[in-house]
């Protein structure tokens, strides 16, 4: 058995105290260095049978999940990391708590050290029910502001940040790499007027983002890219509406001044970043999607909406 | 069936966006404004079955718990809540899961409305398991900096804020009032040292802290006031013993100046808060107890640690 204090001495030894945080695991609460930018905070919690199924994924990979997605969030907005908080409520019934915890961190210790961020407060409990594990991370904005949902403009044109379907079929939505680079060369090289992540697929997110701006939208069939996770034997259509609502696909979906658009996809490509034109903001309300054939139609809400 | 979109739109109306939250619920995450001041940052997850028993504790009594917990934590660092951040793991089997939620979030609007301070995100989701709320709150020193459990120093007196145990045998967990009226008045009216919250117990908190500080204690045991929520036909033993090792009383443990110490109690009375002086901080390491009799022993560690 291992006790709390003991639990808390090797997490503030294997995670190292970085700026902007001053304080961090140990007491009552964590302390960020006063900052003349603004702080973002983001939260999403994990669920064992949700998010990740614990019988054929690792303690690890569900740890990485859940500061992935968080991650993600920092991204959408234009923002580089500084601190995590992770609580977890752990099975009582695991063979050895003790090494699932370590290996839980394991994944967690994968983007703390890659981002410099540092772990720098929590809470963990035992119950007889399973994993569940909260992430929120602070972050700071890589150019002067966040970058909103609501502030896509008509005429901007919105790009994706790479393929999309298949996510929960393949491992894909466990491995996937949080798009903090190319957010950071976004906020650097263009006008960036909007950015979401696509969590749960681009037909619900792309209307969550033209009703927080009060604008609608317009992509093409033919241009949104599909993932080689979603089956290719099935027909075009299937295949379309796998790339539209599957979730979980974690790439960015980013309105960009117009005059900024037209060279950035190569301009990302000199850079290493995959940008995909998919469409265009309008006025006015609703998203549409256009077919090959020119046809145009409501582009129904094919996405995942978590029921209460 | 209540979908997200619609979840979220209603918590936006109910909970309104004030200074220094410049952005809330509905993006990918929160924005606080630059701030001259540090950022606090605690968290605690609570679970049906471990911190409250839905069987016979309301939802709003649970949603106000999983707040108070983490606003004692806050008044325990000296700081003034801004910003909440609540993740829910919903139970899938209740009658009536948006009651449920209704309910909960009345608990958490008590205090929201109380220290006018933003509900600014979270996340919401549904599982066949028990109810596990995570909440993360921020908050800015009521002083120039936060208190921390490690500044005590020999010489100090230890203070409580309240009457100990029975807290658990009562309904006092669920319905308790973190003591942020009393931090805010120490920071400004006395040389506060160390301060922490006692969630585990007298005897495992003040171990904490004087670890924390590098420095040992000596409490009082005629001194430690016993809550008239501990039984009164127990043995005089028994009941200190409740007192010191029955931790969620979620009082204050405050390491003051001696020189401030002399007239605290009254000045503290005059403003309306109890303060129990209960013993002194000392040079080395450990805790001790002296009894009546003058009798000194070690403060054993009764208090209740999570095991893992």
């Amino acid at each position: 058995v291992t006790t709390e204090n003991d639990f808390v001495r090797q997490l503030k030894r294997r995670f190292p105290v970085l700026p902007p945080v001053e304080i961090g695991i140990g007491d009552d609460g964590a302390v960020l260095a006063p900052s003349s930018s603004r702080t973002i905070v983001v939260t999403d919690m994990l669920l064992d049978g949700v998010h990740f199924d614990l019988r054929n994924t690792s303690a690890r990979l569900a740890g990485r999940k859940a500061i992935a997605v968080n991650l993600s969030d920092l991204a959408a907005m234009g923002c580089r990391p500084t601190a995590a908080f992770v609580s977890i409520a752990v099975p009582q019934d695991l063979p050895d708590s003790f090494t699932f915890l370590q290996e839980l961190y394991q994944g967690i210790e994968e983007f703390t050290a890659r981002y410099s961020m540092t772990l720098a407060g929590g809470d963990t409990n035992s119950w007889r029910h399973p994993l569940a594990i909260n992430v929120c991370l602070t972050g700071t904005p890589f150019g002067t502001a966040p970058i909103l949902r609501s502030g896509a403009k008509p005429g901007d044109v919105l790009f994706v940040s790479g393929p999309l379907g298949g996510s929960l079929l393949s491992d894909r939505h466990l491995t996937f790499d949080p798009a903090l680079p190319l957010s950071e060369w976004l906020c650097a090289n263009t006008d960036c007027r909007a950015m979401m992540d696509l969590s749960d697929g681009l037909s619900t997110d792309l209307a969550r983002m033209m009703e927080a701006s009060g604008t609608g939208a317009i992509v093409d069939a033919a241009k949104i890219p599909i993932h080689c996770d979603v089956d290719c034997s099935w027909t075009h259509d299937r295949r379309l509406a796998a790339a539209v609502g599957d979730g979980e696909d974690f790439e960015l979906l980013i309105g960009v001044n117009p005059a900024d658009a037209v060279m950035l996809s190569n301009r990302a490509a000199e850079a290493g970043f995959w940008l995909h034109p998919i469409g265009e903001v309008l006025s006015g309300a609703g998203c549409q999607i256009r077919n090959p054939d020119g046809h145009i139609q409501p582009l129904f809400n094919m996405g995942w909406q978590h029921s209460m």
